[in-house]
């Protein structure tokens, strides 16, 4: 079968590791029969640069038209908060993210057998295993809100951002996240702030109904300042964790530095239909662009995800993540993942490394 | 001299910890020649209980008549989010905040030396040290907002919660990071996600305009899910780290756990006029309340940042602190801090000790 796939290369380390990633769908296309058609779209700050703005016009539709969508990296301080709105590569993710319909974010934070040193918890906590799923829900809350800024009488200049979130918008991210749980361990976390927001109460509500309808999958409620502290305690308690569009923001990314291991790191952002969104949860990392430093994995393992997610391929995906794991058993590093004392090797030679295990 | 102080009292473990402290703040007054009188003040789940709401009439007033307030924890299941709002203790923290002006809230996270082994991360890490102080603004941005909930046509309820903030909030809370970094290591790292908000935009534009003003403090900025990461990579990077209320709370508590020892964190929240706030914390431990075993560590040291704060008397907080550092050295420990084969002792026994080394 052909699969159409969109390429944002992006900015920075982007186009490199998205390089790496192709050389892996070609092996997989090969060995499973398969073939890949691309599609290069510009977004980014690259965007920019070139059109003058970071979402050029027709993005949606031409990502529309693929299967899926692979995402390098976006980003720099060339185009920084300083900058229009339109101007910001951080509009166009925004703005990718609702016109595509990708309400849930799905990040994986496991740590891989072969990259147990680099977990910066303790021993004891890293040998426990972890491998959690969060479910950030990504088109709503504080990040689409109504932003305002006005001149008041007596205390200047004032600024406000809005977070509202809908049954609807509540229920079909938790569905997801209790599906997910079903395939995993049976357990999902829902992080709120029940206690003082009125969207969190609603958010609640909604997640206790759906806990009823799963009841074979155990549930909880964690206020999210105390995730954020379960999180460095002990991440091995937690299965599927489900949370709204900010909390999730931080809280993944913690949780992603609890494994030790950002440049490992996939990501899927998915819809109702079709395509998702596949990217390494890492940035543009401008410093080492261009030097063939940059690690391929994270977005290597985001094509893993696509299979999976996109287009229903389980062999492939584990086909992948096999590989991946194969390599980094022989001890091949990229200098990100580096122990002191191993030569690191090149961008392009992890991502043959992996193309040729498959 | 004569100091008056409200104690809160509260729920759970909360009266048997502010016994221990009112052991130590007795001690204090013997060696340093200060006396202090007491003053019972009703707040949170025991309040609702007693007199149908968690913050009775006339509670600011009964604080404000006192040179600081001293509380030990409230809340607790029994006054759940299912209740309405006037009966729960979150509701009662947050006006009292408000009531009383408390606009900052200082939440150092230090590895006292005698704990470093509690610490999760590293041991590599845990050497190096960890000592910041979290400014997290107290009375503002969205734990503050306005709140809605409505029907809607097509998505089922819709629930909303307002963020705002004001350059004049901002300032303030900017002002007392700088000022505390003077007396620190001289760095300020200013937390935010500018690269979406309208209110984290205001909020870096006027910590630029600070960062200006107090040239001889190092400054940064730091996105919010960086900072997430950041804690738990490399705490000891950070000094004073300044942020709105709602990241504040997370990061806080994510940065305490950093350190492994929830039962021995102090905070202090203040404003510009008396009195200060002062707590543990940890919450109220309903499941060991009046069982001898909780720490009465983190209030004991709350204490301590009264005298510093509230009271101006820097000999008297380092005495303080001294005598927990030497009870610790010795070895006491209370259930929640004890390592595997060392027999802890109760709250009182803890508390007596500890005064016992002024
Ligand atoms: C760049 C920013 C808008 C984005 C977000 O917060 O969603 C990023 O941090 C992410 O997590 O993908
Ligand atoms: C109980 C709650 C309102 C409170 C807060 O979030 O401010 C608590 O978590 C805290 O940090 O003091």
């Amino acid at each position: 079968m052909n699969y159409k796939i969109a390429l944002i290369r992006g900015d920075g380390i982007g186009p490199e590791v998205v390089n790496e990633a192709v050389k892996v769908l070609e092996a997989v296309g090969q060995k499973f029969g398969h073939s890949f058609t691309y599609e290069d779209v510009l977004l980014g700050g690259c965007a920019t640069d070139a059109v003058g703005k970071s979402y050029p016009d027709g993005t949606a539709e031409r990502c529309k038209a693929c299967d899926a969508v692979l995402l390098g990296a976006v980003g720099g301080p060339k185009w920084g908060s300083d900058k229009p709105a339109e101007q910001r590569p951080e509009t166009a993710l925004l703005a990718i993210r609702k016109d595509l319909g990708l309400y849930a974010n799905l990040r994986p934070a496991a740590l891989r057998p072969a990259m147990a040193d680099a977990c910066p918890l303790k021993k004891e906590t890293a040998e426990k295993g972890i491998d959690l799923m969060m479910v950030r829900e990504l088109t709503g809350g504080i990040y689409f809100g109504q932003r305002e800024k006005y001149q008041t009488e007596d205390r200047g200049l004032e600024a406000a951002d809005r977070m509202a979130y809908s049954e609807k918008e509540i229920e079909r991210i938790g569905r997801r996240a209790f599906e997910l749980a079903r395939l995993r361990r049976k357990k999902v976390s829902s992080v709120d702030k029940a206690n003082v927001l009125e969207t969190s109460r609603l958010w609640r509500s909604v997640m206790h109904r759906l806990a009823e309808e799963y009841s074979d999958v155990q549930y909880e409620d964690v206020l999210v300042d105390n995730c954020a502290m379960q999180l460095v305690r002990d991440p091995g308690q937690f299965d599927v964790v489900v949370t709204e569009n900010m909390f999730g923001d931080i809280l993944s990314d913690e949780a992603s530095m609890v494994t030790g291991s950002i440049g490992l790191l996939p990501s899927a952002s998915i819809g109702d239909t079709a395509p998702g969104l596949y990217e390494p949860i890492h940035g543009s990392a401008p410093d080492i662009a261009g030097q063939d430093k940059a690690n391929p994995i994270a977005t290597i393992l985001s094509v893993a995800m696509m299979f999976r997610y996109s287009f229903h391929l389980a062999a492939e995906a584990d086909a992948v993540e096999a590989a991946v794991d194969a390599v980094l058993a022989e001890g091949w590093r990229t200098p990100d993942i580096a122990e002191p004392g191993v030569t690191p090797i090149g961008t392009r030679q992890m991502g043959d490394l992996i193309a040729g295990k498959i």
